[in-house]
């Protein structure tokens, strides 16, 4: 009964030292290391290696190392018959929240436009827009989308917010399916995507979709580079349907030198940085997992695989 | 009995259709329009020509046309034993606070470093701060400050305060004089300089203040420029004691092309445009001030010619 932790950044050993230092009674490989693959009873995974996965005769779990778990599915060798359970890390949701209120303020004041400015030694005061004009409107009303939507409600905006199905939050307008999304859209100034990335979503911020935004609206994605169509999103841009967006997230992560969002002036650019796990708070929540995948307890934190999410 | 306008911007008569416009009955004059000087009892003026205040033998009142009064002692030639009133906005305070918390989450998640980054095509993740973390400290809690103390706390931010007389603001510790400055300055993490400019708080920002904060500490001017020393800044953020600074006023505005907060990489600038008066709110107010003045009642947001504010 053992661990592998397989990720392809340079992070292995962290993850591994630290389960180690919380248990140190548990069998826990990197993935790089020597161990009996038919130990393996648990892949502590993120974005890992296509093909990776089936070479462990005894798997039980596959645990993402991260909230998300898209890169499972997307590889289609991966033993999704197995329970996957995902992280659910409360500081992940306030750290997301806190970056798109940052990427909502940095807007409504003009903080990216005036370092531009400054770049260009240009002083040339632009009209700053209010907290409570704002109407903000969430994608995806999940973990993350409904701690956002709470403390933008705290913040004093005007949120909505638009899911598969109905959620009842405290003085936020729920939109539910296809058949409102219309609606939602057509009152959203400040559009933030935070949806899961599934075969339904991807794609979904496309020229259709944008249309039915005010002109001017504001488009933020901080969930996946597959939920845009980035040449959708510059043509809006140009044309000026949308004043501006802010992305954390990219198809190719490094977004590739060439691409025309580094140069665009309405784009503004994060790293998907937005939000890290952070190996303390998300330690206790896999041992605590392993534990029960040994006494054939129910995980905590199962995706479904229907949903994809 | 007449209001006299006088300003240098290109405002002048967008003043006077704005009080007109609220009362056709009373008597306005544009500074460079034709009048009998006789005539006039109110100037409203914002950063007039040293000397214009002179010409006017019946005047009974100064009237700021803004939340400052400092270019009003500034002229050594003004009638200051007249009444001096100013602008009490509460746009102006929430316009203040959106502000700042703008600039204070661009510096916790590195906002105006990745717009740089974008602009040098440099894809760069910076571990980001946490609202929880930081301990604010606000420089003056005079309306302004007590507004952005009551935000911050609101925000989830630890805040202190520091003004000349202790104030009673929930969550916020309040510290008073220059007896438990360097108490203040030693726990403060971000600093907010809201104070007004007096001879007391001139030149306030400085390498014997600066240094008494803890190290890596960052500083906010949203004040006026007159406050900061701006070679001390430099000097701070070179030794790597201060790591960063965001201003909005400057000791000459627009600030001279040649001047090294426009290059330097640690100096976010903004151009003087945190908070604008909105001549829908202001104008109630100043009509109220003029009608009370032919009553001969006691004026509104009088100005203490001892504190300078």
């Amino acid at each position: 009964m053992a661990i592998v932790i397989i990720r392809q950044d340079n992070k292995t050993q962290e993850w591994k030292n630290a389960l180690l230092a919380v248990d140190s009674s548990i069998e826990v490989y990197a993935y790089e290391e020597d161990y009996d693959s038919n130990d393996i009873d648990m892949a502590l995974i993120w974005k890992h290696p296509e093909g990776s996965l089936t070479q462990f005769p005894n798997l039980k779990c596959i645990a993402s190392n991260g909230a998300g778990v898209d890169f499972i599915f997307e590889d289609k060798t991966a033993p999704i018959h197995l329970p996957i359970t995902r992280i659910v890390d409360s500081y992940l949701a306030a750290d997301m929240s806190e970056h798109v209120l940052a990427l909502i303020l940095a807007y409504l004041k003009n903080i990216e436009h005036y370092k531009v400015d400054q770049f260009k030694k240009i002083w040339k005061p632009i009209q700053y827009k209010r907290i409570a004009d704002f109407n903000i409107g969430i994608l995806g009303l999940g973990t993350l989308g409904q701690a956002l939507a709470n403390d933008l409600v705290k913040f004093g905006f005007k949120v909505q917010g638009w899911s598969n199905s109905r959620k009842k939050i405290d003085n936020v307008e729920s939109f539910e399916g296809q058949a409102e999304l219309s609606k939602f859209l057509s009152t959203t100034e400040v559009l933030v995507c935070l949806l899961p990335l599934t075969d339904e979503t991807y794609g979904i911020l496309n020229k259709k979709l944008f249309k039915q935004l005010p002109k001017g609206a504001y488009v933020i994605n901080v969930a996946r580079g597959g939920h845009l169509v980035d040449n959708d999103l510059i043509e809006m841009l140009d044309n000026e349907h949308l004043s501006g967006a802010s992305l954390d997230v990219y198809h190719k992560e490094p977004l590739v030198k060439h691409h025309p969002f580094w140069e665009h002036s309405k784009v503004h650019m994060t790293p998907h940085y937005a939000s890290v796990s952070d190996t303390k708070f998300v330690v206790p929540q896999i041992l605590e997992n392993y534990r029960r995948l040994q006494k054939n307890e129910p995980l905590l934190n199962l995706v479904s695989k229907s949903k994809g999410y």
